[in-house]
C-alpha cells in the first residue's frame, strides 16, 4: 500500500552506494559532543576519555549479493565477515577489541550449518584477539545475511582519516592487489565446470594464492604496529575493499587533492599476472577495480620516504597532487589516463 | 555444495532464538579486559575510562519477519527501528548517544522510498538526541532489511543487568502492556478488509492508542532519569520486546530466582481490554505474550517501595522468590499458574 503510493522512480542503482549514503544522510546533524567523526570514513570515531577514542564500523553481507555459498564454505564466510570489519578498524590506525554479530537465516540452514558459520567467526575472533560481545539472531524468508559491527580503540589524536592527504604526499599500498578478484574468477569457472560434471576434480593448485585471498582474506593487523615502529603517521588511510581506483578517489575527494598513480608500481603477485593472461584480462584493470583485497592504502609525507622505501610490506605507487590536476593513472607508456570509479558496486548486482 | 553436505537436520526453530544464540556462542571466550559484559543482556558493556562505561546493542529487522509494509509506512518503520535499539540502551540504565544504520533494499524500493525510511530514522534520532554516525547500504535480492547498532554511556557501576534480582525484590513495570500487539491485530484485520475492498475507509479511531503503539512506539527515555530522581537503582532491568512472560523468565534465569506475578496488577489500557473482548482474546495472555511494548521491566529492593508506590508511570506487579519456588502467575482467582515463554518468536515465523 505504502511504498509505491507516489510516482517516484529513482532507482537506488542510479546513485551508487556512496551517492546513496550521501544523499540519504545529508540532513543528519551531529549533536553529541562525544561524536568526533560521523558518516564518511571507514569508521566513526567517538570520544572516550582524555587519552582514548573509540572507533566503530559496520558491514552487511548478503547471500546472492556479497557471497555465493556454492563455492564459499560457511566457515570461511564467517571468517571473512569478521575480517571485512576488522580491516575498517585497522584503516583508522586503531586496534579492534569487540564485535557484535547478527545473522538472519532461512530454514534452509540447519543449526549445524550455523555452527560452521560461527566456527569461522570464532576462529577470526581468536586470531585477531577480539571478543564477540553481542548480536541478534533471527529467521529470514530467504537466504543468509550477516551484519557485523566492530569496535576498536585508538590513542586520542592517532586516528587516521581519509581527509588528511596533502600535495606531494606519497601514495603507499600494502601487500599486492587483484588476487581476491582473480580467485573469484577461478571459483566461478569451477562452479560452471561443476554444474556440467559434478564429478570433476578441480586442480586449484596453480591458483592457490588467488583462491585463498578470496576465501580466506586477512586484515592488515600488522600495519598499525609497523607504522608505529617506523615512526610514520599516515596523513590519510583507507582499506581496499572496492578496488584501488575507488579507494584513491575516496581519499582524493575527502582530502580535496589530486593524485598520480604509476601503473608500473602497482604490486601484483605472479599468479595474478599469469591468471590474467589466461583469462585475457588486463592485470592493471583488475588491480584497480577488483576489490576485496583488504590491503591498506595510505599517504605519507614525502620526508618519510627514507623510513618506508625498503619495506617489503609497502609499495610506493604514486603521489598526491593539487586537486585541479585531477586523479590519473600514469601508464607504462607514459600516458595519463583519468581514474574513474569502476570498483565492484553491490548496488548494481541485482538490477 | 557446502551448506547441505552433511546429514545435519536440526531446524533453527527447534532451539528458539535464545537457545540458538546460547548454543552458537557457547565456545566464545572473553579476552579483552575492556569487555565488562558480553553476550546475554540487553546490551554489551565495555569499559571506557575510570568514570564511564560504554553500552552497545544491535538489532536486525527483516521485511516479512518483523514488519509488513502493507500497513507499516516506511517513515514509521525507520522510526521504530531506532526505538527498538534505544529501548535496549535504556534497559541498561544508560543514555544512548550514537547509532549506526545499515540497510539492504531490493530494486523494488526507489530512492524516494528510502528517503521516507531515513526521514523516520532522522525524526527518532532528533527526538532521542542521538547521532547517526555510520552504516552500510547495499542491495538485497529480495525485500528490505534494517540493522541498527546503538551506543550509549553509563556512569561506571550504574549499568543495570538482568542478573541482579534477589528474593523479596519487587517486580515493577512501566506504562501498560499488550497495546502494540492488539494494534497489530487491528492492522492485520484492516489489511484483510482492504484486500476484499480497496475503497473501504477504515475507522481506526476507537483503536488509536493501539495502532500508535504498534506503528510509532516510543522508548522509555524518561525512566533512567526518573529512577535517579527517585533515588532508586533497580537490581535488574530488561525491556519488553518479546512479551512480559519472556522477559520475566530472562530476569529469573539470569538472576537465578523465582517470581510471583499478580494477574490483577498487570497494567492494561482500556482500549486493550475492550479490543481483547471484541477479538475474544484474554487480555492477560496478550500482556504476557504480545511483545513490542518497549516498556521497561525491573526489580527493586523491597525497602524502595515507599519511593515508587504512588508513581503514575510505575506498576508493582509481583515479587521475586527463591529459585526453587519457580515462576508463576497468581490469577485473579488465586490459582498459581506456571509461566512459560510464549513470547513472539521471530525464528518460528517462516517455518
Amino acid at each position: 500500500m505504502f511504498e509505491n503510493k507516489d510516482n517516484a522512480s529513482t532507482s537506488i542503482g542510479d546513485l551508487g552506494e556512496f551517492g546513496l549514503i550521501d544523499h540519504l544522510t545529508k540532513n543528519f546533524i551531529i549533536k553529541q559532543k562525544s561524536t568526533v567523526k560521523g558518516i564518511g570514513d571507514d569508521a566513526a570515531v567517538i570520544a572516550c576519555d582524555s587519552k582514548k577514542e573509540l572507533v566503530v564500523s559496520t558491514d552487511l553481507l548478503l547471500e546472492g549479493v556479497h557471497f555465493d555459498l556454492s563455492y564459499m564454505p560457511l566457515k570461511h564466510l564467517g571468517y571473512k565477515a569478521v575480517i571485512v570489519n576488522l580491516s575498517d578498524i585497522y584503516a583508522m590506525n586503531a586496534e579492534p577489541q569487540q564485535i557484535t554479530v547478527s545473522i538472519a537465516a532461512s530454514n534452509r540452514f540447519p543449526v549445524e550449518a550455523l555452527e560452521e558459520l560461527y566456527a569461522g567467526i570464532e576462529a577470526a575472533a581468536k586470531l585477531y584477539n577480539v571478543d564477540v560481545v553481542g548480536g541478534d539472531t533471527t529467521s529470514s524468508t530467504t537466504g543468509l545475511l550477516i551484519s557485523i559491527t566492530a569496535l576498536g580503540t585508538v590513542k586520542k589524536g592517532e586516528a587516521v582519516y581519509r581527509s588528511g592527504s596533502k600535495e606531494n604526499d606519497l601514495l603507499v599500498v600494502t601487500g599486492d592487489l587483484g588476487a581476491a578478484y582473480m580467485g573469484l574468477q577461478i571459483l566461478e569457472r569451477e562452479k560452471e565446470v561443476f554444474k556440467v560434471n559434478p564429478n570433476s576434480q578441480p586442480d586449484l593448485e596453480p591458483y592457490s594464492y588467488l583462491v585463498e585471498r578470496q576465501l580466506k582474506p586477512e586484515a592488515r593487523k600488522d600495519i598499525p604496529n609497523l607504522l608505529k615502529e617506523l615512526d610514520v603517521k599516515p596523513t590519510a588511510m583507507i582499506d581496499i575493499s572496492d578496488g584501488l581506483s575507488s579507494e584513491i578517489l575516496h581519499i582524493c575527494k575527502s582530502s580535496k587533492v589530486g593524485c598520480n598513480l604509476y601503473e608500473d608500481k602497482i604490486p601484483l603477485d605472479p599468479q595474478v599476472i599469469s591468471t590474467c593472461e589466461e583469462f585475457n584480462l588486463d592485470s592493471t584493470t583488475i588491480a584497480l577495480s577488483g576489490g576485496e583485497d583488504y590491503e591498506l592504502l595510505f599517504t605519507v609525507k614525502s620526508e618519510d620516504f627514507p623510513k618506508i622505501k625498503a619495506n617489503p610490506h609497502l609499495s610506493i605507487i604514486g603521489h598526491i597532487t593539487d586537486e585541479k590536476e585531477g586523479v590519473h593513472l600514469i601508464s607504462r607508456a607514459g600516458t595519463k589516463i583519468p581514474i574513474i570509479a569502476r570498483g565492484w558496486n553491490a548496488l548494481n548486482n541485482n538490477e
